[in-house]
């Protein structure tokens, strides 16, 4: 089944959040708007909105106020990805050049400045002081996340704790305040709302793993990136702390640095294949989803449930 | 008068307000808490809370509640400071090294956002969506301005309505917001809280006008970084737009780039210092206080009146 299969009620809501994506990114000026179409145009899953609307559907759904609500969550999650590029010095994402490729640093810099600001401002629209606590309380986290991200490049000391704690800052946060929000803006009661973030806690620390276990499983092509990237920009993803259990292979995997080419990684991509790590980050990735699919359960039948149960299971064994 | 003198019943609340900064920018990320740390410790003459305090002061003035929105303006300002000083390139500010110098461009990449992100969750403390409104929209503009002086850098056919509108939104509309949600935040009536705006908003122009003339006629101890620090930066001052309009000093200040050093700025400060057009930025800056005062004269009388009356002129005639 494919991805889109599984929510098709909501493709009239999600052209209306498409374009209400592309009204809210143009700027006065001529070089933001630019970047803004040139980030929209890499595409994406949109799975912060899709999170957004379904979430809302347990309450009282205005298609007209929520769809504020998935840009804002949608525009942040844009943002920190520009910014991020910048931190990994990364030149391609989702098969395009990235803002600081095409333009440079401080384009970048400004240019997620920028989108988060206008998020910011869309949220405002809505007049909801715990909807506006809980998303700040989460853009507060994902900073903390991408500073840790920084520090913890290249330090291959790390244990399982620190990844978790590092994913759950960097996607968790945000997928769980994609459902919560969602839900709250749509009135639905405390006890469901916060079931809601559970679930989007744990589908989104599963999304995370996945998303590791691919940077090594894919191909350049259905990544839209270099394979290997996270290891070569430093970041020590699960696979890696798995297959680092094996001495001889933490022993090359050490030996990566700045200067590493993406010719040299190779067979230690190879290595991490070969350890059993990828096997062993699934099962993670599968516990966590089964958390999730726990607080779904607990909520009324209908078919937004229908459609996150089928998201979260499609999120746990999608290859791409 | 020495500028503390003119709000000094203010000072136990500015007290207040400088241990809330504290406060907030503590982190449970050490790199971050010492960023903060050694930006507070630069200290500034934290002009948005002493707007911010003395507007809430034509309304329902309460410490505990008003302090937040000191400390979100003054949060948001130091914000936009680390990120200017990526873009500048600076390795001093205040007299000490900037953040960017200090650790380098990333880490002051994501200070930067993460001040700004405190500083949100602080004003969504505050349950009054006008102020909400105001804020981000100004945080928007704020961001706009930044990417314009990044494409206006070393852009020498500039006007001065260019000048006018980056200085707009680089000062005078934080300085304006500053007044307006101090003066919404303590339920101080419409009426009055956009004369606040307007202000502020002239107040903001004069000064940034001064302090684009103290970037020439200062001291390197005074300024806290180097005389001419705003033209070896490519940034196109109105002192530099005036002593244009000689087309022999014009000439030599075309000729000014990214590789140009500071010896070799020295004959152009002194150009432009006896060129007139240091009295006739002033002139400008006079006339934008001038029209600070005209709204200002409109509101009731009383010591937060006269006080911000002082400071207006002040800032017009400030020498550093």
């Amino acid at each position: 089944m494919k991805f889109k299969a599984m929510y098709s009620f909501l493709e009239q809501d999600l052209n209306i959040v498409e374009r209400e994506l592309e009204k809210t990114i143009q700027s006065t000026d001529p070089l933001l708007s630019d970047a803004g179409l040139h980030l929209l145009q890499a595409g994406g899953k949109r799975i912060r909105p899709v999170f957004v609307l379904l979430s809302a559907m347990f309450g009282k759904y205005d298609i007209n106020t929520i769809k504020k609500v998935a840009v804002a969550l949608e525009l942040i999650h844009m943002a920190s990805l520009v910014h991020d590029d910048v931190i990994d010095d990364a030149e391609i994402r989702r098969g395009r050049e990235t803002i600081k490729a095409k333009w440079d640093n401080l384009i970048a810099m400004y240019t997620g400045d920028y989108l988060f600001a206008r998020s910011l401002q869309l949220i405002t629209e809505i007049e909801n002081p715990l909807a506006h606590q809980i998303l700040s309380k989460t853009i507060v986290e994902v900073c903390l996340g991408e500073i840790e991200q920084i520090k913890d490049k290249f330090h291959y000391e790390q244990t399982y704790k620190t990844y978790l704690k590092r994913i759950k800052r960097k996607t968790a946060l945000l997928i769980a305040a994609s459902c919560q929000v969602g839900a709250v803006c749509a009135e639905v009661p405390d006890e469901w709302h916060k079931k809601l973030y559970w679930f989007g806690y744990y589908v989104g620390l599963s999304f995370q793993i996945v998303d590791d276990i691919l940077d090594f499983t894919s191909t350049e092509k259905e990544l839209g990136k270099p394979v290997g990237s996270d290891l070569l920009q430093g970041n020590i993803t699960l696979p890696v702390l798995f297959a680092m259990k094996d001495p001889a292979i933490k022993q090359r995997i050490i030996q990566i640095n700045e200067n590493t080419t993406p010719e040299e990684i190779k067979p230690v991509i190879d290595d991490i294949k070969n350890s059993g790590a990828i096997e062993h980050s699934f099962e993670i990735s599968n516990r966590y989803l089964m958390k999730s699919l726990q607080f779904i359960d607990q909520l009324p039948k209908c078919k937004a449930r229908t459609a996150l149960m089928k998201i979260a299971k499609y999120i746990g064994k999608r290859k791409f």
